[in-house]
């Protein structure tokens, strides 16, 4: 039993961590994603011209994570849309954001400050869906820590993790970069996030699950509010990352001169066309929405 | 007990949907499917440098209902192809249509009067696989009506919805259109004709299931044969979906004027290359085919 | 009981069948497989910008079997990855060869004869896990003959048959190929194989199991160190197939002549870019690989 279970916060933690995700959260949670959907380039041409392709990927958006986490699983990955009121639900918000009279109902919660709670509460779903991942795995591989953690961070990503396949659906194809090799904020910090909720689970992380889920909740709620209320990029990992990869991973320059390797056919070299720019999908389409801002004026 | 079943037409009904497929049905469905993989430009040439690759085609084509149906449902993709009598017979057509001497059985199958009654054999096993894809879902999820329709279009598409990894198969990739985005006959009235299994398997259409089996059989034979011999491509549902979708969906012009978005992000403009002409696989492949008797002439 | 039972010969195959293939020849495994990834073009880069990118690419060569057999069977893709200690060696293998100091690590396994014994361990395990996915297929589906050869070949061919999709995690993306549109020596001879190991377990080759594994491990570990040592890419079975091939799948210009078609629509003419060249991936590598070797010179 940890000291923390003792103060008033291990029972905000432990009533916090109890809270019911549906339906208040969840609606928030399809909100944020079907917004992100409708930012895409082409999404309302979509929505008009194929409304079914519309409506599934607002579905991808919506519960892209419990998709992934059934594949990984060897569950089936329709499984979720058995929960008739979720898909009801997410079919109700997908249609008042792309074809509400007047767009009434997107001016209404892409007002910032009703955005930013969205982006909120959409974190809270996002921290739950990693510790119930996780929990999950556990279940099924009781020792399994790779599982654990793939379980968690596929959860905590969703539809991000697919964009190459959800953009595909659309009609687009970008395959010169992806969630992976270029990780957006939300990604990298499910990754970082299942490590710690695995750690927890086996035991080597002396928290409570309902302690772990509360502060990293309060921290992807303050990190993603900022960012998003001031269009800032900037991870917050940057810091440690920028001191630490150099070290494990080493620099481009050091310790392997292309030279030596032609004899043995270590083609390392990029002989290919530039490989792709380090921008994220979000810093892409922030510089989009920039450069129209613009144009209307 | 609906009135339709003291009719002779419920008889009728009931033997109808009662009918082995296999062999003779099936044998039209492998015909039909195979016929199409040999109308795709570069197929014929495939066959004679990668066999193995045709072959594979061909098994998609044959049996790509049954393994989208598992992979939904968390089922083992290749379970169908323990059934070694349909695998072997598929391979039999595939082999006689595109190796037989002198061509021979490719030009008695593709003889026009043959070649309606192959694709009205063909419409019969559709159907039924829709039939039999919302029973198999409805086993395992009771109230699952996503789960129930998504089974029932998969199965009653087939390879048509994984047509650009079935193309990737053959070294051709196009991203720009997909069979969500832009549906073909088949696809789209599979879908329509799974909410109809659906309502009728959770008791909200008042219909036998062997009665709307027969009915939307006759409809598919129906539109099939004459689209098939007529060469046309006009879908019996645009007069409907022409009503429908602009009051349910809008227009591009109405509600949604672009310049109101820019502050807000939503880069819904166009700003990518053109979007995909609205021609479906099926038209792609007539222009094609009037192209070339054109020339040949 | 088989003749060769009661010579010494088959007591030295069934001790090789039993010969732990953990750690050392699993070691091996990971080890070829991992230079094989940093032999890609962009890889070692990938490696520094996205270490993580290059982790998960380094699993999928080092796994891809399992994923795809588990994929195949409906099991969970991800069920491999609980053997911590296989992953963890996996994983320290990949930082060995890709940021070890001095490149100490890489310059040791790639040194000619060394890499000719990992090569030689690696096919015993290859084999090794086609005859296990044979009999794990075969438990499943006691007469699902194409589901025992379809899990085998995809356990013996590994993140080959993946290809595509590998490299598109690493941002490269080439449609017009694939392994199974041009197959690759380890590829093709695990499908043979495959073929050969079903015969066994289903009774039709009068040869025990541990004999058809110590057989086809060495022909295997003959002609790979052959083609490694020689740079060779001349496929042994060329002869056979070259026999076989015209006669059971005919040549381009016999008995089905282009302009018969026209009418019916057979578009079997090329009618898109020129085919892909009949270079496997071995063989693009190696040309540029003797391309750098002459410009570093």
């Amino acid at each position: 039993m940890e000291l923390s279970e003792t103060l008033p916060l291990g029972e905000l933690a432990a009533a916090f961590a109890a809270l019911p995700v549906f339906p208040l959260f969840d609606t928030a949670y399809f909100i944020v994603s079907v917004l992100y959907l409708k930012y895409e380039p082409g999404a309302v041409e979509m929505s008009r011209k194929s409304p079914f392709a519309s409506w599934l990927c607002a579905m991808l958006h919506c519960f892209g994570s419990y998709i992934l986490a059934d594949l990984l699983l060897g569950e089936a990955p329709i499984g979720y849309f058995s929960n008739n009121s979720s898909v009801m639900l997410a079919t109700a918000v997908w249609y008042l954001i792309f074809f509400c009279p007047m767009n009434l109902f997107y001016k209404c919660v892409s007002f910032l400050p009703m955005k930013l709670i969205f982006v909120a509460m959409k974190e809270v779903v996002r921290v739950r869906k990693i510790a119930a991942g996780v929990h999950h795995a556990h279940h099924l591989y009781h020792h399994g820590w790779f599982v654990m953690m793939a379980t968690g961070w596929v959860k905590g990503s969703g539809v991000a993790l697919m964009s190459n396949f959800e953009q595909l659906l659309r009609g687009v194809w970008k395959p010169e970069t992806n969630e992976i090799l270029h990780m957006s904020f939300p990604t990298k910090a499910s990754l970082y996030g299942t490590v710690l909720f695995t750690l927890q689970q086996t035991h080597w992380l002396p928290i409570s699950e309902a302690n772990l889920i509360f502060f990293f909740t309060m921290f992807m709620i303050v990190c993603k509010v900022f960012m998003t209320a001031t269009h800032s990029h900037a991870s917050p990992f940057a810091p440690v990352e920028n001191l630490i990869c150099p070290v494990l991973f080493g620099s481009l320059s050091s310790g392997h001169p292309s030279h030596h390797h032609d004899h043995h056919g270590a083609s390392h070299e990029v002989s290919h066309p530039p490989p792709p720019p380090a921008k994220s999908k979000e810093e892409l389409n922030e510089g989009t929405r920039k450069r129209k801002a613009k144009k209307a004026e």
